[in-house]
């Protein structure tokens, strides 16, 4: 018998509808689904005969599982003709695809990479905050909240330009920071963005059931509560302010002149 | 008559595949649908019997090009039912979104904004370069090279880390690179990154006639010539490097040393 083909299909956070139709068209072609525990279960029905398989991991022993999961993919991909890694949000973004393309690589099997809405997209389509702004926000950053050594990590503004006459204060989106909002705050506010610095809290991105929170970083400390036990992403600068009103856009000029002054202290 | 509804569809990038099931259902509803230059015609399938009306804009003449869109959107928002704006990419990622909201707060018109992959995610994928890779980028930053004032910018490696122990070499996506290109790779060198830092270019990500070049940036003048007249993106850092054969990462590890101990000079 031929070996299979792996594709890996990004589902894109929350909704069903947020798949790509290349995404969906694969589903269609797929003898084997596996899936992480938080896709929609609504996306089962563009591959109803599939056989769907439950890989989600949870919690911090990564490793093992993603060994179990490299060793399951293997396996089908030898007797099945389509097999669908279907993960959450976009499959290059922290979707720990490298681990999975070494695994079939090694075993000689085929795949295929379709891309996907990453959570921060997400984010900012629902709640209509672009990510970039004209002479507010140059660049967005993706990040996560903690490194693999559980360590928290935040980071300062950009402070590497070649040209520090440059006018941007950036967006910086944090993902899987539910656990660390008590201290996001302080720690950005140490690594040098400015207390009043706009920071959106994000839960559950792409969901019907999105909630989320303004703060600034002095305040932040109070979004631990309203998304208590929710996947949340944290949104710092330009990207967090809302458009509503045209607000005031003074804290972001202060970041601006930060960056541009340095500290004061 | 009542006032109609603008929805911000996202296309994705080049192949028409790559919208969203959403942005697909959004476009088969339009009476009407505003569209930038570069987005496949093959996307007019879902929408046959709207008005298709061509607002793409080139060159740096942007905020008048760009008043004329917002008058013309708010203008067929208050004759028609349902208005798209296609973009390509994702729409709150350098998709000038903000000042479309606003043109439409103003004039009391709702909207919705329905997210997309953006060109860094498509190339990922289509290259099977992970952006974010374990143990060595932690971090995806997306920027554009060019500032509105029209001059060059290239940021160093993250310095801003609270803990300086983080083992990450991040990954930076550098969008409408194809003019910047010869300057590029001097620039990101001046600006703390290592001379073997690894560099992709990829023109028309997403495009059936996608193309691509590696380099480093002490080689990357020569990838001018090869994308030449194509709109290009630049990845640098460890979201650049090939997963085939599980090549040495010393150049990516020379950039982590790097970042741990700062410049030797």
């Amino acid at each position: 018998m031929p070996m299979g083909q792996v594709i890996f299909v990004s589902a894109g956070p929350g909704a069903a509808d947020l798949i790509t139709l290349r995404g969906a068209r694969a589903l269609a072609k797929a003898d084997v689904v596996l899936f992480d525990a938080l896709t929609d279960p609504a996306l089962r029905e563009h591959a109803p005969k599939a056989q769907w398989i439950d890989v989600g991991k949870r919690g911090f022993c990564h490793s093992t599982a993603q060994a179990a999961i490299n060793a399951l993919l293997v396996r089908h991909a030898q007797s099945c003709a389509v097999v669908v890694r279907l993960k959450g949000g976009d499959a290059s973004v922290f979707g720990r695809l490298e681990e999975e393309m070494q695994a079939l690589t090694l075993a000689g099997i085929a795949f295929e990479v379709v891309p996907g809405v990453t959570a921060a997209l997400a984010a900012a389509a629902q709640l209509q905050r672009p990510l970039t702004r004209r002479g507010l926000g140059r660049s967005v950053s993706l990040r996560t909240a903690m490194t693999r050594e559980g360590q928290l990590v935040a980071a300062g503004p950009v402070s590497g330009d070649v040209l520090p006459h440059d006018d941007a204060a950036d967006t910086e989106v944090y993902y899987m920071a539910g656990r660390q909002l008590p201290q996001m705050g302080a720690q950005l506010i140490a690594a040098g963005w400015p207390a009043q610095t706009p920071a959106l809290v994000v839960s559950k991105a792409g969901c019907p059931d999105m909630a989320s929170s303004d703060h600034t970083l002095a305040t932040l400390d109070s979004a631990s509560k309203l998304h208590q036990d929710r996947p949340a992403l944290l949104i710092v600068g330009a990207g967090a302010m809302s458009i509503d009103g045209f607000p005031d856009r003074k804290a972001l000029i202060d970041v601006h002149q930060h960056q541009v002054q340095g500290p004061s202290d």
